[in-house]
């Protein structure tokens, strides 16, 4: 089957667009997803940025909520900015780092960012967190505890280095196997097309 | 007749997109386009660049050309990026301004972007201009003595002013008679939806 990478950060506006879309504009695409969460902030702060691009050029932002809001009521998806943005999202990418190896990782990531921007929940919050675990029947403490093991900070870390290697700037992004880089929730469905086509150059 | 005003800049390299498909684009969709050429330099100016977001931020740049070659060869759009990037646009922008006052606006420039971005021509040079005007039929000498006539000069500045004041921070950006604001070419369709629906909306 096809495979698409799909490389997202909790504190990403327009992540939060392809999160609720994915798996099903995926399946209908025929590609497998694979979700790697990561972390923008080393790569902004690689750039001069200390926080979001959305807060440091404030007609861009101000353009964004725009545009989001725009696309979100097309889709039937509500959306409001968070109080506190960007959250720190570092605990909740642990946190689904472990879950995408443990099989909850894409249910905790849309869960996670509906809190945040259906919700407008500060997702560094332990609270906000563990009330997505527990509606997930997953058990927080131990999720928490499996979390913050050396291996799982470390696949993390090594998912932002990875990302930056790719040339990846922003989120949410997607990668193919043949190597093709696609940026926005805009260019998804095109990297899908692609992901499917390639493969099916290969078998041809 | 709905009505979208598209704001463009002669050394962007998505305006090129949208140069090259606005009319025939629009025309399907039932709307009447205002061309609108401003300056982006003193807008990105006030935000700190001294250059072209592309320039700033490499790994956004390496990534533009990738995405803007997918999508011309989509097309059937040649692109290749120019030696000179950004180029000084100024003449080019006060040529247009004068043009879209006379009627030849959008047709010349379709011809410079495609000096620029299909041929690798530096536009800032007065032989490529004035190849571009003869190839019109039109006057060179006398388009650059109108062009440079303090009216005209002072029409690209007031779009330049009225653009940041509409919130524009990027090229190719789009305006509805209602206020909206659509930003890159992958937002064209949305924002001629939008006009085409919103004056629906209004003659209902």
């Amino acid at each position: 089957m096809p495979q698409l990478t799909f490389w997202y950060e909790f504190a990403s506006t327009y992540s939060y667009l392809s999160v609720m879309r994915i798996e099903k504009t995926a399946a209908a695409a025929g590609v497998d997803v694979t979700w790697r969460p990561f972390l923008l902030g080393p790569i902004f702060k690689s750039q001069g940025w200390t926080t979001s691009p959305f807060n440091v050029y404030p007609a861009k932002g101000r353009y964004m909520v725009r545009d989001i809001t725009r696309i979100a009521t097309q889709r039937g998806l509500t959306f409001r900015m968070p109080e506190t943005f960007p959250a720190n999202g570092l605990k909740a990418a642990r946190l689904a780092t472990l879950g995408v190896g443990d099989g909850w990782g894409p249910a905790f990531t849309r869960a996670v960012f509906e809190a945040q921007f259906a919700k407008g929940l500060d997702i560094s919050s332990d609270d906000v967190l563990l009330e997505v675990l527990a509606e997930l029947d997953l058990d927080g403490a131990d999720a928490f505890t499996r979390a913050n093991a050396p291996e799982v900070k470390e696949r993390l870390r090594a998912a932002t280095a990875e990302a930056q290697e790719r040339g990846i700037f922003g989120a949410p992004s997607f990668t193919t196997a043949d190597g093709e880089l696609y940026w926005g929730d805009d260019r998804l469905d095109a990297a899908l097309a692609h992901a499917a086509g390639a493969q099916a150059g290969a078998s041809a």
